[in-house]
């Protein structure tokens, strides 16, 4: 029985752990902490773990949590980095599923995020934790920088196109739109329903923290300076992330050639399904996959690439779960759902 | 491991039966037929499916099902009964998602289903599958008829307040509201998204085929001439049924006293989950849980009881799960998710 | 011209007045007054008013407000009452579009509403702002109180049958869903796109402040005791009531009689259309219209009235310009839609 | 008094004419054809014009439309076609809101339509109805090409940048996001609720009609060979487009300079509002606004801009009424709503 615990549980990140963690026999969780809710029954907040989850959530005191192999930290950005020290220093495991960790350059974390960083010692131990890219390193890791939800269909929609060297690495363009759960739980009149519904809106216009994100995990993973232009849009659905991104070919490439060579790409990748037909939201909505369709369009040279995820699964805490996995030893799909079905013909 | 067909696999139901299955090491499916499908990849239909269900849609051939212990048949009302006796009589177990052997009385089901009814042998030997009320029935039984969406809402709030004789059982009313994804898989300008998006609509006011499914399994239930006023309304939402049931006290009766006599009626019923707080859908959905709240009107000597479920779930396909798992010898709440989390703290 | 006054005219209410007072002609604003935005332009907040209204909000001073003829006041309950005695002191007359002049009894008002009443003088002058109830008192009014949403769909559903003594009058039951914008424009948890979308609550069963609303208008109108058991619903869309009225018949009527019996009431109102279809909130959305249908169920003895309204437009701001264009001497329908199109054949 | 017909009125399109036209005390309608419902009420599909549209849905007969000064043609892409040269011959202007008359090479339109086309010869007169570009051709017009949704947004966008040789023209990114309705009114299962809810895809990748539409006006419009990369995205919405375009500007350009040229360039032109905050479809549903902003992202060199529109209105109907008006020497805001109100101080 693996022991872990979750810290800022109250968020959509932290239900969506409890979610995935209840069906569990080999993990155990506890405690679970939330300062703002602390005392709080976790199913007075989140009505369907009722019967499912019989937990309080708790102030954070690193000192209670000397039996946890492993943390979650599931707090907003900037907060994450004031618990983490204390946590590594008493020997647990993180992953942390805010953007603390995820870029190596200090100064470009203060640029976007605009605070400063007051941990920087730990971010060269961190792992950035897309097991499709760094599957090993993570199993290693003591300290796991969980992708963000933009970035994760972002790179899983590059990275083959690059590794290949198929398109030029600048100036390419991602739109992407995601579900409103993205913008976490939260009181403001902007995220209220009347001003969603019905309505869409792009925002943090070129400017939004995952833009370096992404292209720090791609220069990383490519060794050239991958450079994007990245717009993200709210769209009123509560959970997905539709990207889809436009690079230009460098030499010319058929469609099948293109979807040929992702399929070969991901062969081993359990949570990422390459398709012929346009991927929707619909088809990963509760569950951990990314589906991936490639298309070329001869005429002007592009390469359209969509994928598609569960900001909240494959986004944020289903990557996590596919990460503890693998830090724990355990096959990476465990308790993720995919490939269940004996579907062996009976007569 | 347990042989299951599935018959009619192509609606929402089939496809909700498979994703429920997928995760189950104890039951193999095949074959799934759907005859307008037939030929068709699952996954084609279902993209979520992708990777979890390898399965092909066949055309439906009785013959061809012999080696199942079990059929779920999830044709629209009215086809059923043209299979079911050909499954019974090679002593394939049947659960019925359609409305067809729900109604005792045939004169009544070709009354509000406005067809005739070719089986009517049968319907002597079904039984009613709402585990909360005749679990030993089903474990035992050949043929049972999955209860209708509505009616296990609807009943499940009115059994304890009816079975104690608390309320007057003439004009009950029942007002529900639907998510989309209970009319089923259709092509209708009706049923298309710029027609309900935004809007409401009650419809079969009083003549909905629900209606007399209520009054009957209440009448058998408690002995005496229930009847109802059930209005149905579709609201744009997928999945879900929320209903407000009003029902005059017989004798006046605190909140509190409802409150503990409806937790005591359904304390071992692991998927009834009555709650202080009002429910909501949200906290159901893509479940098999059925919640409930009583709430007392002394000025008016009403009764109000709220009874939220998925309707795909526990008002389908999660329900005959629960009954297959009756049927065979398994604990109820197998695969169905409930209860699972070990929450011992671990510090 | 008549020059007219907002106050509290950042909300949804107020919004709504400005969209509807941008066409007129014959109406001048200003000031519009809302002091948590004053200073604010007017399309910065409504970005849909860009180039039809050049405002900028102020703070409410009502020394400034001497050019006006009539304000709107579109301040929650609790806060008309601290505005209103100063207006009228002024000799402006009054629409508030908040609870606090609705209930003539100010005991009610401080059970429902929690908080006291300080203007309790105000109350007898108030008329109760239902054209299709009051028409004449409203043209002659100093304050009109006008009507709340739920109270509108309600009452218009009901007065045909109580007028007409064709109904029990105690005991009636209410089910209404409301759209997300009825609960105002607010920063809050509760009311964010995440809770709200796929999701339905009922909330304040039997304790919402419109339910004394709706029994004491009715009393008034029919001079009996009307009771009523009323739980309002939050449904995912953003603008819309429907409203599900069962009462008992006090003896037996055809559908065909109430239906033209309710035709007849309503004929000289052009605002209320009483249709044979069951009706939708589509049908009315950013309409001012009334739509109802009236169902009876022999076999129980109930009659069961639909009725839907635009929270927004019937339901608040549409219902108050009705009001004003009543108090000016206007056309009722002046600015309203109804009736424009001519339809004579051309050939 | 001006008399108009509405051909193939059944449709979205054509309920949005009359929508608009209800209130024009200078225009009358009649007939309305629907050959599907022909003898239906407009208000029986339509039930928000009850009261307002006093019509029935007759057969095509283009001699009874003799009386008519000017048809709109709301028919499906394909049949235009076949209605639009007897209009023509009876000295009838025509407003073309399908597809058939837009694209000057007939190959061009029979490859992306996939079917041939029958009226080539009228081609020629056909006047591109953008007001924005062509104000004094529409003016004169006797055969209208109504622009297509995606079309309007996309070359509002484009036109100052292209105007003014600010970006290149090969390999311009559009990503669109269109509501529902842009499908038109039909039975399918791909447009149902339940599909459709809680998703988004892309469709007709690089294969949408309208790729060559937008690159032909802009072709004529700047002279140059303009090619666009246009991948449309269904969302979950009914009304309302979003597109973001993303271009490679020739030379350096600050933000506050590309803006200015845009509000340079649509100075005079009453329905586009560039604005400096992101824009959002609630701003211009039921609007015929198009807002639109500009970014520059001086890393990447990139242009970026959003356009949105309402689909029903500036993409179809509102654009065709605000091209009637140009036809009829009206104002081209008649009825249109824009700058309507009064807003001089009152005090």
């Amino acid at each position: 029985m693996h022991a872990v615990a979750i810290i800022g549980a109250s968020g959509y990140s932290g239900a969506e752990l409890l979610r995935l963690l209840a069906g569990r026999r080999d993990v155990a969780v506890a405690p679970v902490t939330a300062n703002t809710a602390s005392g709080e029954r976790v199913d007075a907040l989140y009505g369907d773990l009722a019967g499912r989850v019989d937990l309080v959530f708790e102030q954070f005191d690193p000192d209670r949590l000397s039996g946890a192999e492993l943390a979650f930290v599931a707090l907003p950005s900037g907060q994450g980095m004031t618990v983490v020290p204390a946590l590594r220093k008493r020997g647990i495991r993180v992953i942390d599923l805010g953007g603390d960790f995820r870029l190596p350059v200090v100064a470009e974390y203060e640029k976007y995020y605009r605070h400063g960083h007051t941990a920087p010692e730990l971010l060269e131990q961190a792992v950035y934790g897309l097991p499709e890219l760094n599957r090993d390193k993570i199993a290693a890791a003591g300290l796991v920088a969980n992708p963000g939800c933009y970035p994760t269909s972002a790179i899983l929609a590059l990275l083959p196109a690059l590794r290949h060297s198929l398109v030029e690495v600048r100036g390419i363009v991602v739109d992407s739109l995601s579900g409103i759960s993205g913008a976490g739980r939260s009181a403001s009149v902007e995220m209220s329903f009347a001003e969603l519904n019905e309505n869409v809106r792009a925002y943090k216009v070129l400017a939004h923290q995952h833009t370096p994100e992404i292209e720090s995990v791609l220069r990383t993973a490519t060794g050239r300076e991958v450079s994007v232009s990245f717009v993200p849009h709210l769209i009123p659905i509560t959970r997905g992330i539709y990207t889809t991104v436009h690079a230009r070919l460098v030499s010319s490439l058929s469609e099948a050639d293109a979807a040929e060579l992702y399929t070969e790409f991901y062969r081993d990748m359990p949570f990422v399904r390459v398709k012929r037909q346009i991927p929707q939201i619909q088809s990963v909505v509760r569950t951990n996959y990314c589906d991936i369709t490639v298309t070329v369009q001869a005429r002007t040279g592009h390469l359209i690439i969509m994928s598609v995820i569960d900001n909240l699964v494959k986004g944020a805490s289903g990557q996590a779960i596919q990460n503890m996995n693998l830090m724990f030893g355990l096959p990476e799909t465990t308790g993720l759902g995919a490939g269940a079905l004996e579907s062996k013909p009976v007569a």
